[in-house]
């Protein structure tokens, strides 16, 4: 069975483990923090390489920022990661394939092919987390755009400038859906600068009415945004991965958004591959080209 | 050379003409007034078919409303269409394979194969006329969803309901975009409910500035929605149709929605494939198939 030495490569940490074609961890996972420099993650990528590469068939890197269509370099640098990342000449560490897919892509991959979007051919996964990350599956196939970097949950949520996003744009649908959104949302209808996104959810667990109004404002944007996604791809599902969709009622979204559309129902689901989807998917990937 | 008996069905008209391959209109246009009854568009359908049908090889019709993915039916009413039409039986109208395609889908296609989005494979065309029609190619294949009904403009402007949509939820695209919204918003702005979109245009050209700020925040509107769609698909370029398109400045929508975008630069263009791009569009995808 063919093998990929996997990496998640994001802002605060990185993660390595063996990973074959079924997606199945063959290995431990190594649990790294992401270095600052950008000769220390090459060298840390390096010496993993290094360690395991006679193992597996291909090394398959899911990483933060766009990537390209031919999954050989980062487009874009993002804003967590060291300056320079999208010069990295990932391809220079091994002698074996390097294959790179955005790490939001390959999650929404690992629940195409082994999770909870098994099956369906039109998905959109929303990676509900500090940011919102998103991956769009469409006939089978991941998203990609014209230079790998769609599926970019930026789509406005007001037109007339009101809160500023993480991008450096206004009103976007991940300054309204992500954890960071959540805890924006509680300082201003609490009028409070240091509630915490645990003071909305320890409260709403206790029945704090105005902790619930907090998470159902987030929800409700969370549903706004999923409507137009539904109205645009007819998807057959929505998947939420992250670690803010455990707070999401998958029933009341599906409910309202399947109420407020023009186009035909759809399922709210939550991801079921993982907190290392992105390695799993990235691997699936990278195995299922000729290599 | 192949030819299909072409229609473009819509509320209000209903076109057909002799169509060949290449996208060439060989013979008289045809137009009608939409009957008001189900089985006057049958009548009329099938009358022209029994004229023509011999002539050709195959039947290709643009309709208002979404189209199912084996292109045989449409699957939802739109609200301006007669009561009943997605049960018409169009196959039993002709001997000759009847294909369909949504409108906006039909006219995409004729901009991608002929028109000006040639040889871009990933691109988004907005028809701005009375509302907003929307067509999708990926990779060189209509974006058609689950069921067919993809490509709905109907993602939201705002999240605290301001203004109704035709299709009955709040603050879709479609009315802040189309020339019903241009009204709209002069009438908003102006507080006046009889301004007309031709005040607007006519102020416009004579250097009126409340009019020239009317059209300003319309054309805004148009830019803030067109930069989701860019984030969300990274296309080549968006093509602008529909009789609004003339008003807007491509230039100035180009410069402000590359200065604000996370994905990579678009272009904005205006379609090129003329009125009867519905019905040169489906032409070509039906002549496209094994018939």
């Amino acid at each position: 069975m063919k093998k990929a030495l996997a990496f998640d490569i994001g802002g605060t940490k990185i993660y390595s483990a063996i990973i074959d074609e079924e997606g199945n961890i063959s290995s431990d996972i190594d649990k790294f923090s992401t270095p600052k420099t950008l000769d220390g993650i090459k060298n840390l990528l390096k010496e993993q390489i290094d360690k395991y590469e006679n193992q597996v068939d291909a090394i398959a890197i899911a990483t933060a920022g766009a990537v390209n269509n031919s999954n050989s370099a980062v487009i874009g640098s993002t804003g967590n990661l060291v300056q320079g990342y999208s010069k990295l000449d990932f391809q220079s560490l091994s002698n074996k394939r390097v294959f790179l897919e955005n790490d939001a892509n390959a999650a929404a991959w690992a629940e195409y092919k082994i999770g909870s979007s098994k099956g369906s051919s039109v998905s959109v996964m929303l990676t509900l987390g500090t940011g919102v990350g998103g991956g769009i599956i469409i006939n089978d196939k991941l998203l990609k755009g014209k230079s790998g970097a769609a599926g970019e949950m930026h789509f406005k949520m007001y037109a007339d400038k009101r809160r500023q996003c993480t991008c450096g744009s206004w009103d976007c649908f991940e300054i309204y859906a992500s954890g960071t959104a959540l805890k924006i949302d509680a300082e201003e209808m609490l009028n409070d600068k240091n509630v915490t996104t645990y003071d909305v959810i320890n409260g709403v667990k206790q029945g704090n009415k105005k902790m619930t109004d907090v998470l159902n404002k987030w929800q409700n944007d969370i549903i706004i945004g999923i409507e137009g996604l539904v109205n645009i791809f007819d998807p057959d599902c929505i998947v939420l991965s992250g670690s803010m969709a455990q707070f999401v009622d998958n029933k009341k979204v599906e409910r309202e958004v399947n109420s407020d559309i023009v186009t035909t129902p759809t399922k709210i689901l939550t991801a079921t591959a993982g907190n290392y989807a992105g390695m799993i998917g990235v691997t699936l990937l990278a195995l299922s080209q000729e290599i």
